[in-house]
């Protein structure tokens, strides 16, 4: 019997993801720890193993919940059991395979869900008005972003030149001297709906299939000349990156917590009152190696079910794979901030790393979101979304 | 030999798209007037045949300009030569069969490049202020909007219902009340890019293989009350119907013309000072069968390339299937505006449509859009985009 390279809580994790390996052949996994489970191996005989043959996860994702707690559940039965032998056959370790983007991003659409950071930043760009939009508390702000360079932790970001508008009135252009990360949580449709439908909160668990990290790279110079009046676009769009493996909302039983107080009246569309739909899971990003920030996502005002009623309640229809990001996680204390723009204060009290202070990125620097959540073997750690800044 | 159911200017057309025939095969065709020419089967045998043979476009545009002009050089010999048994043998008549989406939509992303139209939104919405934002006539501004619900035309348009804010301060959910066209040209990426990369203004063709009429269908209610700050989303995202058939660039030879005067000095990279890359399309919109206005494309400030060259600009990379509009074509005259919000000068003054009365759109509204452009054969006819709207 092989050593086992996983603990309690990942083997009641199992998120779910691609790896190509060292033949170069891309595989359908869930990862155990320091291992990784080639699906199509492990359910080999049965009817689901088909699922994952070609190597992808869109198969599975479209096949709805039920499918989606049969493999987890022979997984879970696996690996409790001690010593499965499909378990071992199917199981080699992740070292020396290449992680690959879990999925094909259909649409993305990034959220601006959390009170504490639409009101940091409504406050470092409009001092004198009010911090939050007169919307804000009425409905979860989103926009769509570009799905087609969402890239796979791991993805060194080259940084995005663009052009900037300087002090005195003058333009330029240039790389980005204010280059930013955000850490958000990522939310994974597997089940697609129908034009001119849209999904009630209450059938969030019916379409999403998992969460994953999600740092969306952020040049604040190009965003804040080119976002009046449609919103941003090259400031965001050249890398939004995401972890290599998606976990699943069956692994998050244990992390549901009651939603936010509501300032105002919901529509009824939105309406959550009572239920248990925010997700206690608990972030820290590191820059060059040095924890920088803790954000709380149990914090954010708008929960991932209102996200996904709020997307579609105008008959936008979704389809498998389509992400989206929960907006820049902050909680209240200025060490839960999400983004460097919020904690050096737009630049004016830089943040100590691993390789000195920093008011924005500079090139080679590294940063790490990690995050855990409650379960019932301890908290899990969900995969780690990682990149570094490349000079352009 | 059958009767020939097309025109000289329909000989030099030849734009793809895909159809669905009785049998219900799908099938990669060129429209040749009425008749639509089964591509695999008119290449039976040459090695091109295999690019169409799976009823789908995306091999095809992906393979590049070369590509692209031996399958258009093969069809205008073949229609030239008026006896050509090939092309017989392969032509059937478009009735009967169903059109398809010609490509799936990768990104999507949308422009606001007239400079006519984006002040007279300006001086709606903002009477007090300068009708341009300060970047305008630095950047094409643009924004990414959804791919998922990009819809061939012909598809019904149910009227999305949304929040709005009433003229009181109140908060109100419902069908939109607002419901508008925009008349816009798009644009059809074939060949991607390399992430960390632009494309310069002068290799738009190397990318972009054509173009087609697009309704991104609005709802004004709806995006007023939510665009603030990151644009537009509900209010856009339900549906945008695009022509079954994309006009191949190498029909459009004959329909550049220079580029616009500049009111700024540009940035190097949206630098086209000489060039003849503004398109001469001429467009009309029609509402239950009146014309109601006629927006001239050559009068746009950005062209087609600026916008590409600015899309790109960060290193964000293109896929095959990516697709932007141009944004609402208005021109400086009243009836040369592209959306009812502005014909109606944002519903004050209703226009004649073949059904009454129109500020905004009603149920049961059909709006169509046509265009021309010149060509050596005459003027040739773009395929027209029409839907009808639907009651929620």
């Amino acid at each position: 019997m092989s050593v086992r390279n996983w603990t309690a809580a990942d083997a009641v994790h199992l998120p779910y993801g691609r790896v190509r390996d060292e033949r170069g052949r891309d595989i359908a996994g869930v990862r155990l720890g320091g291992d990784v489970v080639d699906l199509a191996t492990f359910l080999d005989g049965g009817v689901l193993a088909d699922l994952f043959t070609a190597g992808r996860l869109e198969p599975f994702l479209e096949a709805g919940p039920q499918v989606w707690a049969d493999v987890r559940g022979a997984l879970l039965d696996a690996a409790r059991s001690g010593a499965d032998e499909r378990l071992e056959e199917s199981t080699r370790p992740l070292a020396g395979a290449t992680e690959l983007m879990p999925f094909e991003v259909a649409d993305y659409v990034d959220f601006y869900a959390s009170r504490d950071h639409a009101s940091n930043i409504g406050r470092i760009l409009r001092p004198d008005g009010a911090p939050l939009s007169a919307n804000w508390e009425h409905m979860p702000i989103g926009y769509h972003g570009r799905a087609g360079t969402v890239v796979v932790s791991g993805t060194p970001i080259t940084r995005p030149s663009g052009q900037t508008k300087n002090a005195d009135g003058s333009i330029a252009f240039g790389p980005s001297g204010r280059l930013d990360f955000e850490a958000e949580v990522g939310f994974v449709v597997g089940v697609g709906s129908s034009l001119g439908t849209g999904v009630a909160v209450a059938n969030f668990r019916s379409h999403v299939f998992g969460a994953c990290l999600l740092n969306d790279w952020s040049a604040r110079d190009i965003q804040a000349w080119e976002y009046v009046p449609l919103g941003p676009f090259l400031g965001k769009s050249f890398a939004t990156s995401i972890a290599a493996w998606i976990t699943p909302l069956d692994a998050l039983d244990a992390a549901w917590v009651r939603s936010p107080t509501r300032n105002q009246p919901l529509q009824s569309y939105l309406d959550d009152d009572g239920r248990t739909d925010a997700l206690d899971i608990q972030l820290t990003v590191e820059i060059n190696g040095t924890v920088v920030s803790s954000p709380p996502f149990a914090s954010m005002y708008w929960t991932p079910a209102q996200m996904l009623a709020h997307m579609t309640v105008n008959g936008a229809s979704l389809r498998i794979g389509d992400l989206y990001g929960s907006g820049t996680v902050s909680g209240a204390q200025p060490d839960q901030c999400g983004s460097l723009m919020e904690l050096s204060s737009n630049g004016q009290l830089p943040v100590m790393t691993g390789k000195g202070p920093r008011a924005f990125l500079a090139d080679g620097d590294t940063v790490v979101m990690r995050a855990t959540a409650p379960s019932p073997a301890g908290r899990i750690n969900l995969a780690e979304v990682n990149g570094q800044i490349v000079g352009h």
